[in-house]
């Protein structure tokens, strides 16, 4: 169960023992998932001395990314629910599933697991640097915002409809699968553009440890946006509508 | 349960509000599908320069589409079937499984969805060109068109013996995952003869976009009979003598 | 229930409409599986001009094979218990778990089924060959030997560990998975030395349609003994001794 | 059930069948796991003449071994818990979870696994090195410290939170595709840095067979540090605390 309907919650949420496990899943999680995403791109510098990005280059980021994601959405997901995103904590805070207490909780988790994550790297790679995401030669700011909005709403979509939907259904058996799969697929659009973060987290940790800030903003807004927009239009088209034609609820 | 078996229905059904969820659930399906993997392509051409295809190039088109048709036959596994392509809906339709409106519906949705990915690709990559499918170099109009049979073939029968076969049992939760996966294994083989389409949406997109119709008419009539012909022979051999042998079904 | 237990059965076996049925399965199952596997490596010999095997070309038919694989068998799953493979009807024939009529018929449609593919492959390429499996410089067919024996040991294991083994439980969900993976891993080993078959079926398409029989003993002998062991092994150690524990059996 | 709750046990747990069984099974599945994944490499060198690693070559060795070991841990899963890795039956021991005999009859039958894999491996290749575990130049033996302790931390991790955690749930379905997976991961990550092991048997088998122990003393102490650290974690804070608090288990 992914995903635990909380639309309510007070102050004391935070130091509820729940909420504490909670954040560190969640930051386990996260730093397993950047450990190996951020890492193959290291990976990549290291076998290529800094060479610019090929093809194979995109697919082992890709299969990194969608591989550790899986794992990382697993073995939170009876314990947080599994987000490792703050745009996924964003979209299930605007669709109802989530406080905004506990979703505060997460980003704080979130971006620290990131974090360590990258100065693990560092260290365990002599001190080579955790390239922060950035925008390929000939791709403006307002492109790599398309490709974030559509992305992350792609992902947070999946998230819904696998691990959110009451009708999902055995769906939830493989919901971590394709909820890593779908950033896995979208790595080999978006990744050749504008490094298809999805994931303010996943980009925070690497600014933050090599301190490059330019266009950071970019992988904030577009995922949130993508990620609220997701929350929004499936929570009203496809589960409120539901509810409202099948009073008893099928969960 | 991807399928649901609808025999007849009137002009009543295109506005009833379960037809519209499904379209707009095939239509954004098959958006987040050719996104990422209209998407793939762009990439390579990115990081190549326009360069000619290569194994590389064409294992990240396969995982891309693998990884992609996965999640968008998941997200709208639930509510319109996840067909996410107008020769699976061919296929469910000459086996009696959709009646001809709804299918008709399905369709519309699935090549505005491509249609608007591909827009979105154009503005996010700042212009780049949705390439039409295309044959290569020595491979003649007939060669595609018995790829495209032979492949969309062993796609819409694995939809019809992991998803609409009422003897499925436990196939049913890994079967957006075969489903996904036989276009990626087929794309290895096909995708450097002819792109490896198996999809008439996924196709008519990056047309319309581009404005290339040259042999356009070989990714709508190679899909189209393939999956028709998989819908016949696994209705006639494996589902209907099955049913006149067991009165009642193990549904 | 990919296996049934089947000890008994005379000649009116064969004109058994479940038998024909489960014929055809095969039949379709082994010509997607190679239509996708060997298409595979007939794509990069198109990409590179028949240029000698790379990394990329090894995991492009590891991952065709894989996909294709996982697929093949789960279509087919429910209907023949998807074997695919005349060394895992040979396995499970030595572990009793199929007569020896009905493994006739399946390798006959196997094989059948593997030419059809081949066949379809060089209408569709126009007329490209349809490489036969070959040993790699250096190697010697005892080394070929070796190999296919202990990747086939490995192939029917799994299948006797997801799918034949009463004990399987909820692996039976999987099983087309790792019956597929194993494959895919085993190819990024023996691939480079002598083309990683462990399926008499899949090596005698290609032969008989390029007319090649070099070495063709080693891809039957290899891959029946090491699928034979793995049935009498996991049979013995495995399932009977169990059985012997537990008399009233789990299944 | 990969893993069977067992605090106590006295020396004839030993010679008990369950035991034997369990060793014979942890035996077969490291050698398919290691066949596969040692000789993944083995290829990557014969494909390149010994050609140093590159970013396809790393793609070919994390897919070998995701592949590998998914299907390693789950034809091992009902006979013997599917350890597959001294650093995971430490972890296991260090929450409780298995006793200290049979953990050390567990680690006996890994490496003799790994080593028989590596035996075959030189026959089948005509006599080719089965490399043992290197550091890639300028990275220090430290600096493999951290790697190969987070990345095997990662891994036991995993294994604890979808098959040993009693409210595990569905998870337990796809937990050994989420064990491969994560090997696969990290080894895009830390395999161009110090060949990702995250398994001391791993690097035992090719060190033995090519009596090569440089630096060999890191491949066991990182994946024990790591693979008990996780298990103390995960048992302390997400299995324990849950326990106190639900006196009956959901199990």
């Amino acid at each position: 169960m992914p995903f635990r309907r909380i639309a309510v919650g007070g102050p004391e949420e935070a130091i509820h023992p729940d909420a504490l496990k909670a954040a560190l899943a969640e930051f386990i999680s996260t730093l397993i998932f950047v450990f190996a995403g951020e890492g193959s791109g290291m990976a990549f510098s290291k076998l290529t001395n800094d060479g610019p990005n090929t093809p194979a280059g995109l697919i082992a980021a890709a299969i990194a990314h969608a591989f550790a994601l899986f794992v990382a959405v697993s073995v939170a997901a009876n314990i947080s629910g599994g987000h490792v995103n703050p745009a996924v904590t964003f979209g299930a805070f605007v669709g109802g599933n989530i406080t905004l207490l506990r979703g505060i909780i997460y980003w704080i988790a979130q971006c620290l697991g990131s974090t360590v994550a990258c100065l693990l790297l560092k260290f365990a790679t002599g001190g080579m640097t955790t390239s922060a995401f950035s925008l390929s030669s000939g791709v403006s700011v307002w492109n790599a915002f398309i490709f974030e909005i559509v992305m992350t709403f792609g992902l947070v979509y999946t998230v819904y409809a696998t691990a959110v939907d009451p009708k999902k259904g055995s769906l939830e058996i493989i919901a971590p699968i394709a909820i890593g799969f779908i950033v896995g697929a979208n790595i080999l659009a978006g990744g050749a553009f504008d490094g298809a973060s999805m994931n303010p987290a996943v980009s925070f940790g690497p600014a933050l440890v090599s301190w490059s800030w330019k266009n950071h903003w970019v992988y904030w807004a577009g995922p949130l946006i993508g990620g609220g927009l997701a929350g929004l239009i499936y929570e009203f088209f496809f589960i409120s509508q539901s509810h409202e034609q099948l009073p008893t609820t099928e969960e």
